[in-house]
């Protein structure tokens, strides 16, 4: 059987696992990344742990390759640069270090990108030119796709809708310092300060009154609105609505037959997913109208990532 | 010589040339859209026109086909739709009903996706793969090349950038509606509002307090702010300040080596172009600092919309 290796590198944990060409995870496990403050030795455990799971598999294997997402990789230099979640500070040669001890075809990608190759092979993105796809985490990422490709940009930098500045240059801060950025009111970092807006807002009871900032989780947000919180459901309304004029913009961009939504903050039932279609279809400009869905993704979540890490290799053997 | 018709629709004028695969235009004339209600009338104008042209070059010339840049023009439809400074309303199918009298290969397409074929194969984007063209003129139009192909969209529109709102649902209301679109402030028009805007901020004499908002051109506003007129100065520097947060939103998207600027408003001297190139890097994501160039057109301007409709044809034969 044919797979390829798919590595996706987080903050908190690294993931791996084996894909083959229908996009089925075989198997698959993580270790968590800060255990590894040395880069070679972050290396080193990759091999291992990757050697350990082609050895667990009962028939043989032909391994094609080793696909990577990662934050802030660039496609093209097949760096690492300044991910703010990782400690190997600086630009991180992280593709040629790793091909010494793996010799194999290697590629690496931003998170986003990655998942939407995976959406593009594997997901809704099958029988689709032309979509965006959106990871609601911690942070905000898109992965685009026009004309059949995915988009690179010249430094292997395209898509960090993240930091696109919704305000002109007022409003929140991102954590890469970006007046009005996007991410700074949708992930689930922005709801968090959105509650805390909400609360010098309106003089209303809520739940919330009790909760410091660092104890507030989405989960919460979530169970508070649908007990009727006022605050929690303001917050994801507001969020919802700055995510619709966004995603309105966007489409003016690449014009894309649907965007793709994936990640935690998806996870909030209807509370983002209702005024988001409401919101978006009030925000399109008139000649896009009914013409761009809203789909949630069609990879598994537990394995969508190493899936689309994996889809960087299977793209070039397929095509 | 083989040559392409290159038809430029535009709401005054219909520009339509000779094209050969070097970009040159051989011959070109024009005349008045307006005279022309009926649209059946106009395409038979069109094809007089274009059959004089062709008798008019003393050669024997091959003619290999049509290509036509239009406002709101769909590339997948072959139509005009809803095109506000067009007579014809609707969906007009304009390919079809011009091949009827032309039986010739033949593309129309939104005429900044033109003006950035135009530059990918005659102009200066020729030895790059990922730009963006912006035209300046009564609107702000965008053609974006990624990957080395022009990003068509879904449906032919992608691009539609002037009506990116920059404001959070806030601010100038676009001809379309879109309140805080881009093209409210970044345009000949926008440009004007601007001036209204610095007279209601500023209490200081300007040449502009004793001229009426229709009687406001473009060039009285580079004239004065060479003259040291305060409030043209300001207008300039707050039109510069919005584009240069609209491009370094945009290099976000798609990362391109350059934007190339052409129409109008780029011809103001220094007056864009030196507060533009300040703003935009100190806009730009660290991760984009000093990797985007601003650039002017390669094309001339007189013929550039003409040249970038025919390339419609001759990317085909070229590639």
């Amino acid at each position: 059987m044919d797979i390829v290796i798919g590595i996706d590198i987080g903050g908190t944990k690294t993931k791996i696992g084996l894909v083959d060409k229908n996009g089925k995870c075989h198997v698959k496990t993580f270790f968590r990344t800060k255990e590894f403050p040395n880069l070679d030795d972050y290396l080193d455990n990759i091999k291992k742990t990757a050697d350990d799971l082609v050895k667990s598999l009962d028939k043989k294997v032909n391994v094609l390759g080793c696909g990577i997402g990662a934050p802030n990789a660039s496609s093209k230099n097949g760096t690492i640069e300044n991910a703010s979640n990782l400690l190997w500070k600086g630009s991180v040669p992280i593709l040629e270090k790793l091909k010494e001890r793996m010799p194999m075809p290697m590629r690496i990608m931003n998170d986003a990108s990655a998942a939407a190759l995976g959406e593009m092979l594997f997901g809704r993105g099958r029988n689709m030119t032309d979509f965006i796809v959106i990871t609601l985490g911690t942070g905000f990422g898109a992965g685009i796709v026009a004309n059949g490709q995915l988009i690179d940009g010249y430094d292997g930098f395209a898509g960090e809708l993240g930091h696109v500045d919704m305000t002109i240059g007022d409003g929140r801060l991102t954590g890469l310092g970006v007046r009005g950025g996007l991410e700074a009111y949708v992930s689930a970092t922005g709801l968090k300060r959105t509650i805390m807006y909400m609360l010098s807002k309106y003089m209303v009871d809520s739940r919330f009154k009790d909760v410091a900032y660092n104890n507030l989780h989405g989960e919460d947000i979530t169970k508070a609105a649908e007990e009727g919180d006022i605050i929690a459901q303001k917050a994801f309304d507001y969020t919802a609505k700055i995510m619709a004029l966004a995603l309105a913009n966007f489409t003016a961009f690449t014009q894309p037959e649907a965007f793709i939504l994936m990640g935690g903050l998806t996870n909030s039932g209807k509370w983002i997913k209702e005024p988001l279609e409401k919101y978006f279809n009030d925000y399109l400009l008139e000649v896009y109208k009914g013409k761009v869905k809203l789909l949630e993704s069609g990879m598994d979540g537990k394995t969508a990532a190493i899936c689309g890490a994996a889809a960087l290799i299977w793209e070039i053997e397929i095509v």
